[in-house]
């Protein structure tokens, strides 16, 4: 071992100190985050291997390893092994066609929504297009904001068939979910998605919306939803707030 | 139908008139996309309703469609149906663990190479913690720029695991692709990736390699690769101009 290894037997354990051996790397462990030797997404060596550079039993490392997995700096991923866990909200919107509440959700992470518009109006033209609709026709339009520990992280503005879901507009979008109402309430089948990934500068309204100066770049995510059916039903526009929230995906090559 | 509607029937085919039909059909469709009124990704209603809608033979209507499919305006979609195309590259490695050069290929789009740099380097720290090397080891790094059609459209920066690839250095990059070397000279089985996608500012030498303004929004894609036997390979940054190509999922709720 040399002492520019990103290693966590650089130094020898302490066994005279007054600190419990577990809690003395579970300390190295956090200073190296800390530091950044050992970035989000870095996968740590096994537990046995641990052990063993370090000169100590399996389960003190394993009650090393829990402190700082209770402390969030830690993830273990059934199969995969021990990561770093990366400080910003990390959806896998890229790969399933998850939306981003059910995404905080699994995770475990609280958000508000509040709702910024909501009503019935005429489509914009290309949005009428991408719906199959006249445009002489109604979408029922919702603009949602979306905040995590009091920042906002995404601005939402959907576009939904609304002759496909009469009385939508009475739902309290602030509390029940868009996709959730469209399934669980109108009993509509959502089959597939197309989403379309860019960067774009921050329009006025955007950057007011989640806190960012006018032009600073910004996660933007086209989608339009179709039902099992083929017809579409929904289509948004999704600006994210790319420095709180980064969309991820872990793909296979075959 | 009432002349709101994105529709081709708002007008009678003139069946004295000194072009054929089927020209007219298509030299319509041609004005709806050139208006926007048909956004990219629009979906064309099937052959039958439009030969209907017109008054033609569906004989008429493929011709006319068959006519702006070879101008590159639509694009046909085995059970999904006829699209109107987009006009920037859309690959989908959100979704899949292909390389841009394997869509781009797919796709049957040319590109360029060129490598800005290639050689062994000691890691930076970051990078020597996702590939689990000792910063005191080697990387092989390689800074590529690909252009289509003479405009720059990826600048990517990969750091290969040397010790797994001897030699890698003396591979003309130009040509060959990063990932079928790896797997096609070395037999290394690339199993898994993990790619982060969000919005930057472009840096002063991603502007310069961009031809983009510094700061302007660029999308950033970061990634590392794991082999089938879970040991990291490769860690790349990718930055994309986005008005140029943007990255796509087609996605299944189920």
């Amino acid at each position: 071992m040399t002492g520019s290894e990103p290693t966590i037997a650089d130094a020898a354990i302490n066994r005279e100190a007054p600190v419990a051996i577990h809690a003395q790397i579970s300390e190295r462990i956090r200073n190296r985050i800390a530091r950044g030797e050992w970035p989000a997404h870095y996968r740590l060596k096994s537990e046995p291997e641990i052990a063993a550079d370090l000169g100590v039993s399996r389960g003190t490392v394993r009650r090393a390893l829990a402190t700082l997995i209770e402390e969030g700096l830690l993830r273990q991923v059934r199969g995969r092994g021990t990561f770093v866990t990366s400080m910003t909200f990390e959806p896998s919107i890229a790969q399933r066609l998850s939306t981003l509440s059910e995404d905080f959700s699994a995770q475990g992470i609280l958000f508000d929504t509040s709702v910024l518009f909501h009503g019935l109006v005429a489509p914009p033209q290309p949005v009428a297009a991408l719906l199959d609709l006249p445009v002489s026709g109604t979408v029922f339009q919702l603009d949602r904001l979306r905040s995590t520990g009091g920042s906002a992280v995404t601005l939402l503005g959907n576009f939904v068939r609304s002759d496909l879901v009469p009385g939508i507009d009475d739902f309290d979008f602030a509390g029940a979910s868009l996709f959730g109402t469209l399934e669980g309430h109108y009993g509509l089948k959502i089959g597939t998605a197309r989403r379309t990934f860019s960067a774009e500068a921050a329009t006025e309204a955007v950057a007011e919306a989640l806190a960012v100066p006018v032009g600073a770049p910004v996660q933007y995510l086209q989608q339009v939803t179709y039902l099992t059916d083929g017809r579409p039903i929904e289509y948004s526009d999704v600006w994210i707030q790319s420095e709180r929230l980064k969309v991820t995906s872990l793909l296979s090559r075959r």
